[in-house]
This record gives C-alpha cells, structure tokens and sequence, in this order.
C-alpha cells in the first residue's frame, strides 16, 4: 500500500463519522486495526486468570525483555486487536517483546477494572521471570493514563519500577481543564469534548474524575522511571500532554517530550502508511532500547 | 579535574553567594568559564561592525555548517570568554563550528541593543557563506528568549529559517508568571523572582515587558524550525521551558523537549567536571548533527 498523508487520514475520518454506541465503536477500531503483520511478528495468546494478553517477538528481538503495553480506546474500546500492528512494530523498533493487554473496559466494567488487569499483566510478566529493569511500559490516550496510573500503583507499592514508560497522546485529565481542549476543537479530527465527557461519566462510575489514578494529572509522581510522551500539534489533549511531562518533571522524574507538528491523536495507529508514525515509533523503540 | 556530583555544585553557589553590582557578577560570570579548553580546539576571534564575535572549530566537526550560540547572564552579564567551554564542546558534540556572540548587555544597553547584535551575528554567517540550513541558533537562560526572538524576526522578515534551535533553560517570561518561580524558589540555587525583577528593569527600559520579543512566551511561533528546549527540575524556570515547549508544539513547530532531574540552571556551564552535562551537550549535539 503507497503512503499516505496525514490529510488523506483526516479525509477518512471525515468520511467516517464515529459510530453512536459502543459495540459499534468497538468493531470500528478493531477493524481499524486489522492490517497484515509484517511476515516475521510471531504472536501467542495467553490467558492470565480470565485476562487476554498477546505476546509478539519480531525477528532480531530480545526475547529476554519486553514493553508492556496498554492500549487506547477511551477507556471504552479498544483491544489487542486494534493495536495489534502499532504494538507489533513498537516491539521491533525497541528491539523487544511485547505483551498487549486486552483489559476489561467500561462502561460494563468502570475503574478500577482496567488498572486491576494492568496490574495483573505486570505481576504475570514479573512471574514469567522478567525483571523490573528489563520491562518497559507503554500505552496511548487512555492507556496512557493507564500506564501512569499503573507505574504510580507500583511505586506505593514499593515494588522497583520498570525501566521506563512510554505515553502517546496520553489522557490523563478526565475533567478536561487543558487549554487545547477548546482551542485545538477545529483541528482534531477525532477527540472531542463531548465525547471525552461521554468517556468519563462510563470510566469513572461512582469515583471522582479528580481522583490520582484516574486522572494521573494530579497524582504524586516521584520515583517515576524516565518517561517519553509523544503527542500532536493538533490535539484536543496536546495540553494533557505537555502538562504530564511538565508535572512529572518537576517532581524529578527524567521526561522528554516529543510534539509532532500536523500530528493527530495516535497517529502511530497509521504506521503502514504514515511516514510521521513510523519515525515517531523509531524515536520511542531508541528511548526504550536505550532504558531497558 | 574528578567529577564532582551536582550537590557540589550547589555548595560552591552556597559558599559564593551572587555579588551585588553588575561590574562583580560579569567578572564573577566570566572567571566562572576560565575552564581550559581540549587541546583540539581552534578558537579565532572577528569583529562585526563593534561586535566581537568567535569562532571555535573542535577536531573533525564540518567548518561548513555553523551553530551560533547567545550566552545566557539575564541580558546584564555574561559573554564570550563566560561560555567558552560549553559553546566549544557543544559544537564538538554537534560536529560543527561555533559563532559565539558578544551582544550588547544592560543597563547600559536595554532591549532591543542584544537583539539587533544577534541579528547582525546572523546576517554575517550568511553574508560567510553559510546557508540557513546548515546554522542552527542556540542560546541559554536569558540567550535562549534571544534564540527564540532572533527566530521569529526571521520568521516575520521573511528569510529562510535555521535549521533548528536549541533552548538551556530558556527565560521567555519576564513577567515571571509560571508557577515554578515561587514552587522551586526552595529548590533553585541561583535564579530567584527578586534577582530576575532586577535583571528585567535593567533590560527592558523603556518597553513593554510582554513584548513578545522580549518575552517570547507571547510570540506568534509559527514557521519556526525544529527546537530542543533543555531544563533542570530543580529550576524557577522550568514552567518557562515546558510552557515554551507547549506553545510552539501548539503553533506546529516540532518541539523536544527534555527535563533533567536534579539539575539546575544551565548546569551544561559545568561539563567539564559533570556527567550529566556531558550527557545534555551530547543529546544537544545528537539533536543538531541530525537538523543541519
């Protein structure tokens, strides 16, 4: 398939509006996700108690390391199937495992579901042998928050952290107080202030939005391992972003921050056919590889 | 000279408390970067009109691409011989020669006199031969608001631009809004609101302190060329790196930037008896080689 540009991608969206309900929702991303792996990916699945997660080891990597991974959706959709290319290539371009988690989601099953499976994947990796320093954790938009949420989990815990954490276009205010929110509304074709409004009433249940684990933004993140954030310029959560780098820097923890002009949210998703998604890749499988 | 860990830095700032007149703190500044260069490194020295400027070439680095770097010093102090060592290994790390600028400082010569001699800098690596696409601009604390302010004169003057910009601790904010001035006042060993007040009234004189050349927090920073924004977590001016960061990713530059734990104000000033600046002015470096 030639490449694509990022406008062709809008196009589709365009052409495309999301589907009202979330079983809808779901199929969508999940055919979304329905490109051919590259020949060499060998995956497995595995049942952790009555949690799906899906192993991939592309040629060349190390078996012996592996970048957990938590996909986005909003908290609502999403699985290993509609991440599967992007966690895939993630995989080959830090040069290590992966294991994608298909965690439970809401609105059936509000917070704290999915941190619970993320937690469960985590202990099962450490189980298999794998050791902190040689795990890194990765997630995008909710599973961003996720992972921040999780890597937080651990540290009160007192367990020792994984070597890194990698967040694309992460969520981590499910209150929406980010400037870009309305000023970035024109620009993103995707990500809207009604539909993350949608999102949160599902995920958060009977909690507070406000609450740490929820909404990463406001929870203590000392002793966090180094982080890599990757976002677009044309975002509605670009100031989630830039916001959680400045935070988690602040309370010491290493940060870079990476923002891809004319980029939309998860434009990872596109690296079959995306040039921009594909080199933002490389640049987290070299901050990965350079961690674990 | 052994390396010395960031906490003796800090101890030399405690024992030698900043002086209290301009004449003591250039003098201070530049005893300060009295540090003898590597063995390999050409120095040659030029005037421009009344502005002396330097060259330094570091062994194997390509004498036809050119990074040119505004010192830091709040506008009142600093120079050419203050930042010598760091300019020197940062164009080794990047592997091109260094144009290092010995613009106008205040009280004596308030805003726009150091813009004007940066612009002059510039137009003289042109009128050498150099072509925008292989100068990067650089700059620290008060050289990196000079970066980003001599970039989008540019910018509005129509020329081409740069290829990229490199920001230490930049000072875009004169009116000290960010919330890190009073949340790391504790933290910070050098830069405190009363000292940057100072350094403010002596710069700006007669105009306006939001002027967006001046403060370029308010700058249209659209069009402007890729920009590595470095900051220390234990600085005042951390929220003017990530709101930097923030709002030129929002206007569709590429943005990077990085957060170091534990370093202060432009701790790149110290590479050679400190690790992690070597590592800053080697990623600085990495950024630069792959721009121009």
């Amino acid at each position: 398939m030639p490449d694509m540009g990022i406008e062709d991608i809008r196009e589709l969206f365009r052409l495309r509006p999301r589907p009202p309900d979330f079983p809808e929702r779901r199929k969508r991303l999940d055919a979304m996700g329905a490109i051919p792996l590259a020949p060499d990916i060998k995956l497995e699945t595995e049942t952790v108690g009555s949690l799906r997660v899906e192993w991939s080891l592309a040629e060349g990597a190390d078996p012996s390391k592996a970048l957990l991974y938590l996909h986005g959706g909003g908290y609502c959709s999403g699985s290993i199937a509609s991440h599967r290319y992007m966690v895939a290539e993630a995989g080959r371009a830090a040069g290590v495992r992966t294991l994608a988690v298909n965690y439970r989601v809401a609105p059936e099953h509000p917070f704290p579901a999915a941190l619970e499976d993320a937690r469960a994947a985590y202990d099962f990796l450490i189980r298999r042998g794998f050791t902190p320093d040689r795990i890194a954790v990765g997630g995008d938009s909710a599973g961003g928050g996720l992972t921040l949420a999780l890597l937080t989990l651990l540290r009160d815990a007192g367990s020792p952290m994984p070597a890194c954490g990698w967040l694309v276009s992460p969520w981590v205010d499910l209150q929406m107080t980010g400037g870009t929110i309305a000023s970035k509304a024109d620009v993103d074709p995707m990500i809207q202030k009604d539909y993350l409004d949608e999102l949160t009433a599902a995920y958060v249940g009977g909690a507070d939005a406000a609450n740490p684990l929820i909404s990463p933004l406001h929870a203590d993140l000392r002793g966090l391992p180094p982080l890599l954030v990757q976002v677009g310029s044309d975002e509605t959560l670009l100031d989630d972003a830039v916001r959680i780098a400045g935070r988690a820097g602040a309370a010491e923890v290493a940060v870079t921050l990476e923002i891809w002009p004319r980029m939309i949210h998860v434009w990872h998703l596109w690296a079959s056919v995306l040039a921009d998604a594909r080199l933002a890749l490389a640049s987290a499988g070299a901050f990965v590889r350079a961690k674990v």
